[in-house]
């Protein structure tokens, strides 16, 4: 494989074989970096490695983290699949429309992944907030029910798909590159402190989505470092206290 | 579903499990013409029953079949899916070829299928030489095998996405409008005034870059109305002015 696929995350998967299945479907298409919050059945884990049959050099790999937040602390573009509509003001594409853009993210040397949730609730909202877009598959209305390995099947193919293509940049070169997920957070956690302090996520029943929505926002723009070390600035200076350093 | 899909032939399918788990993917594709030759495992089956849960529609009206000559007697256009290459001089196509194959005869009111084999060693030449092509799915030449409902699914999955245009990337219905420039410009100049007063935008001959920026920044995030008044909203907090109206 002469390019690196996508990072796939699996949030709180709850069977093993389902992990094991998703290695599969990650080989067929190329994919190696999977990432593991809080799996349920813990790990290693046996079913897992019977269902990933053919596929254990993926699971030798995997990486499992406490929370969401360190699952994609590295990342610069993250995509978060899931089935239902939500509220949030964030881009939805098709898998293919993804890939075209996973594949821009790369073409600008980028870290991507693609975030997925638990069999049977799929992504809470507070996750879905953080990704750059929203990846729902097309498919029949009445019957859309994936499985999880499916699901990753789908995006892996239209990665594999679109493989070839040399799509266009939209950064243009010289600026600075784009903020990883945890330089983001570290904004957000500010930010949303100093709102506190000042009385401004209130009432308390709406404080979550409040933060969903300042969050989609923010991530919706992309933030390069360099924007991210200017918001810290500009809270500072309007929050009048000590100064972040900025560039 | 206006249209209706393609038949799916499975021939000698082993697992009641794998019959189920196609009915599945065949109904996310809106597709409901199941037929069965020899079925290992016998029919009606209840692993099936299980692994099909929620697709029991597709199951009721399974057909079931003797030989792959009568499962495709009246069909007028037939495909071949076999991960191995043959020496049959057949035309190959990937899932995407042959689903715009399938909609052009069914634009013709030809009546389509498309066959599989066993789960472990795939259909009998003398089977693929019945068929009109042989559809290949491009994945990791290293790690090819797919499982028979996956397979399953790359080709409804692509009939399902020849069938209708999607939107490429769009917001969720029910978001708020975009913002206008004028109230675009609106917040930009509350915005500066603030930090000219907290003395961000210095030294004064780096104001203008600095300016720009910001306001590159904000407008990449495509601001809909209510998150202007969003900004508002926390610039007066931070700035710890008179609270701008939000919703």
């Amino acid at each position: 494989m002469p390019e690196t696929g996508p990072a796939i995350i699996l949030v709180d998967p709850q069977l093993g074989e389902n992990v094991g299945m998703v290695a599969r479907a990650m080989l067929n298409c190329g994919l190696g970096d999977l990432r593991l919050v809080r799996p349920r059945d813990g790990w290693p884990n046996t079913w897992a490695e019977k269902a990933a049959s053919g596929a254990g050099e993926v699971l030798a790999k995997v990486r499992l983290f406490d929370s969401t937040a360190e699952a994609m602390a590295d990342l610069q573009r993250l995509f978060a699949a899931t089935a239902r509509t939500r509220d949030l003001a964030k881009p939805i594409l098709t898998p293919r429309r993804a890939a075209a853009e996973i594949h821009a993210a790369q073409g600008r040397a980028e870290a991507v992944g693609v975030m997925f949730g638990p069999e049977r609730s799929g992504l809470i909202s507070d996750d879905v907030a953080l990704a750059d877009g929203v990846i729902q598959v097309p498919l029949n209305p009445a019957f859309t029910s994936l499985n999880l390995a499916q699901a990753v099947l789908l995006v892996g193919y239209e990665w594999f798909q679109a493989r070839s293509q040399t799509p266009p940049s939209t950064l243009p070169p010289g600026t600075s590159r784009r903020a990883t997920k945890a330089e983001l957070a570290g904004f957000f956690a500010r930010l949303e402190a100093a709102l506190d302090e000042g009385g401004f996520l209130l009432p308390v029943e709406k404080r979550p989505t409040m933060v969903r929505n300042l969050r989609t926002f923010l991530t919706r723009a992309e933030p390069t470092e360099q924007e991210v070390r200017t918001l810290h600035g500009v809270l500072s200076t309007l929050a009048g206290k000590k100064r972040a350093p900025r560039s």
